[in-house]
């Protein structure tokens, strides 16, 4: 039996299409696009027709508003520190409980080594904005606004075309990481007053390694890494030639098949919700139900410990994860969960299941068969559930 | 006639064994290495052995002393930034006139910006460093000395591991920018003081967008990217793991060809200076031809324009280059040439061709063919030519 995997907000499988898009750059088209020969002019010739696809998939105004980096966390810190470095009198970000640590670590060591205020803005049980707190937030010193599009753990989507507009108005810039948005969600940047977008390749049937960061034109920028003058001077090293034409490829398809495969992608995560719900008791789908990823599942099972839900998962050849992978391994409780005061006993049971254009029914029927059974083996191990203590007051 | 590429320090292919090691870890083997489930533990153990594979070649101690980048960009910028940052009462750099723009572009915007003194050690006519000069340098506050094992344009190699001790004597880190010698030039680094250095995945037939930052057991570390714990804190990202299993399938084929290959690239390089100095009057070959990289030939042509030149033998079929890749497309004479002192009407002709495993003995009879001719057509242009202006005083 094939392995089910859904964990796609971790990372995605790199489709064949990409694949077979990159494999020419590896091998007779290996040259480097600095260089002033005709194998440079190849390569520089791959990696413009790839920004245009990355440009085409955000709806940017123009192809140079796309900066490549080597992925979401270099996008990520490259917009927050240019920010700061860019306008001196400004100290300050705003931005969320919910983001990911490549947004909070940075923020957290600028607030401990650097003077850097950071007002990090709450989110309600379903893990919405709090509208006051954020409006609070701004002021005159505010840099950066720095708000995700949509939440690696549960999916919930903020509205980031507004809240561009109110950083604006506080004069302050506006920066999303649209890491778990991108490809997922259709984007007209030139239609909206967002700053600077960071995406990532994985996350999007692209390669690991690569990503991009949007800036639009005019926006003052500083590089993150110095070197030599390719990005138009916004980033340093030679290009990653293969990966850059493996994204503009994910971005190509991703355009393609946006909007037809977002529905079924969506009736497959209803399919499994309903399912595990109408199986199994004591269970709750947590997030914004109104504004959500189509591809996000994040079920809290009460009376039952992620960790080991997980693994006998894995044992029965399903992929699916607790909170981020990255902070996986660090045992803490998720720190979007917690913001979003979901009880500690609900936050102790809650899995992800993230979908794909790769996942298919038969996906959905295994975790269906199986999960019933799983969960309640680890229940009847566990004190709480003879007692039934509730999880939620 | 299939093209010949004479320009493997800009980029070398990717070797087919790298890609065939490659491909498997887009395809089924796609998980995330943070992910617990056994898509991610599979990608863990694939970062595993090429981690170990990186360490062999360079001679490490310990696996974890390598880190995983994007490039010889980002690994030089996080060896700086990580050097002062970690030691707040040493302010100076000690480095010099002939190293990439991944270091110099960064230090001299650290001398504008944050007040660090940069010490520019020179070198002399053949690229060799000045040694008073650089014992000079060195002082109480000096936090790191950054200097490249090989110079890209010249081939130029520097004694880096008596310059790690002399460092070390003073107080200060020791850093190289050995993203040319890597896969080049036998390193054992434990037998060494070298703290930090820098390597490129695809100047050694790995794939762009990869590269590492050795950094010694105990050496005081701070990251350039924050985000997840990958790399045990040290960079946040999701792992590139096809370009870091790439990275170490290069270096296991660097490792077990080192030894033979060097002979037989360095029998064709003087093949090469020498055909072109018995056909071709009025040209110099420049560096320390005692102490340089088999692969690279500096040669300079008088009263000949090298891009001219270049483009020439591009129409030829040929590829080479002049200057460092990253810096074309500037029209600046060369660096590296002027802090050797190279008269300008060398430099203004001034070409390096750089050899690799892949090139064979009718790549330089094509050159050495064509040369001539090209050289010839281009001096009967040149009004310094007609009065034979002599360029080397
Ligand atoms: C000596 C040296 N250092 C650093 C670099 C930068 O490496 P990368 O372009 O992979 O970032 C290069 C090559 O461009 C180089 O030749
Ligand atoms: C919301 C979000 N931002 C940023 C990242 C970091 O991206 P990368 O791991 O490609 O650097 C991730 C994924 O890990 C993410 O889910």
């Amino acid at each position: 039996m094939s392995p089910v995997y859904l964990d796609n907000n971790a990372t995605t499988a790199t489709d064949a299409e990409v694949i077979a898009a990159m494999l020419p750059w590896f091998t007779e088209r290996y040259g480097n696009p600095s260089s002033s020969h005709a194998f440079g002019a190849t390569a520089a010739e791959g990696v413009r027709l790839a920004r245009r696809q990355v440009q085409s998939l955000l709806g940017a105004a123009h192809d140079h508003e796309v900066v490549f980096t080597s992925g979401g966390t270099e996008s990520n810190n490259t917009a927050i520190l240019s920010a700061l470095d860019s306008q001196p009198g400004r100290t300050e970000i705003v931005t969320t409980a919910v983001e990911h640590p490549a947004v909070l670590a940075l923020a957290a060591h600028l607030e401990k080594t650097r003077g850097v205020t950071v007002h990090t803005v709450g989110v309600d049980g379903e893990g919405r904005l709090d509208l006051d707190d954020f409006e609070r937030a701004l002021g005159p010193r505010t840099a950066l606004v720095s708000i995700m599009w949509a939440n690696n753990e549960t999916g919930t989507l903020f509205p980031v075309a507004a809240l561009a507009r109110q950083a604006h108005a506080a004069g302050a810039l506006f920066h999303t990481d649209a890491v778990q948005a991108v490809g997922r969600v259709p984007m007209r940047l030139r239609d909206t007053e967002i700053d600077m977008l960071s995406l990532s390749g994985h996350k999007l049937h692209g390669p690991k390694g690569i990503g991009a960061l949007y800036v639009r034109k005019g926006v003052p920028f500083r590089p993150l890494m110095r070197g030599g003058r390719q990005e138009r001077g916004r980033r340093g090293g030679t290009e990653n030639v293969p990966g850059i034409v493996g994204l503009g490829a994910a971005a190509d398809l991703a355009a393609r098949y946006l909007e037809t495969e977002r529905g079924w992608i969506e009736d497959l995560r209803d399919r499994l919700e309903q399912g595990v719900l109408s199986r199994i008791g004591h269970c709750h789908v947590l997030g914004d139900l109104d504004h959500r990823l189509a591809n996000t599942a994040c079920i809290a099972f009460d009376y039952v410990d992620a960790d080991a839900l997980l693994l006998m998962l894995d044992r029965a050849g399903i992929a699916a994860s607790s909170g981020s992978a990255c902070a996986s391994g660090t045992m803490e409780p998720s720190h979007v969960l917690r913001a979003m005061r979901v009880p500690v006993g609900a936050i102790r049971g809650a899995i992800r299941f993230s979908l794909s254009r790769d996942t298919g029914g038969a996906d959905i029927d295994r975790v269906l068969d199986v999960l019933p059974d799983i969960v309640g083996r680890l229940r009847t191990q566990s004190p709480l559930w003879r007692d039934r203590v509730p999880t939620f007051a």
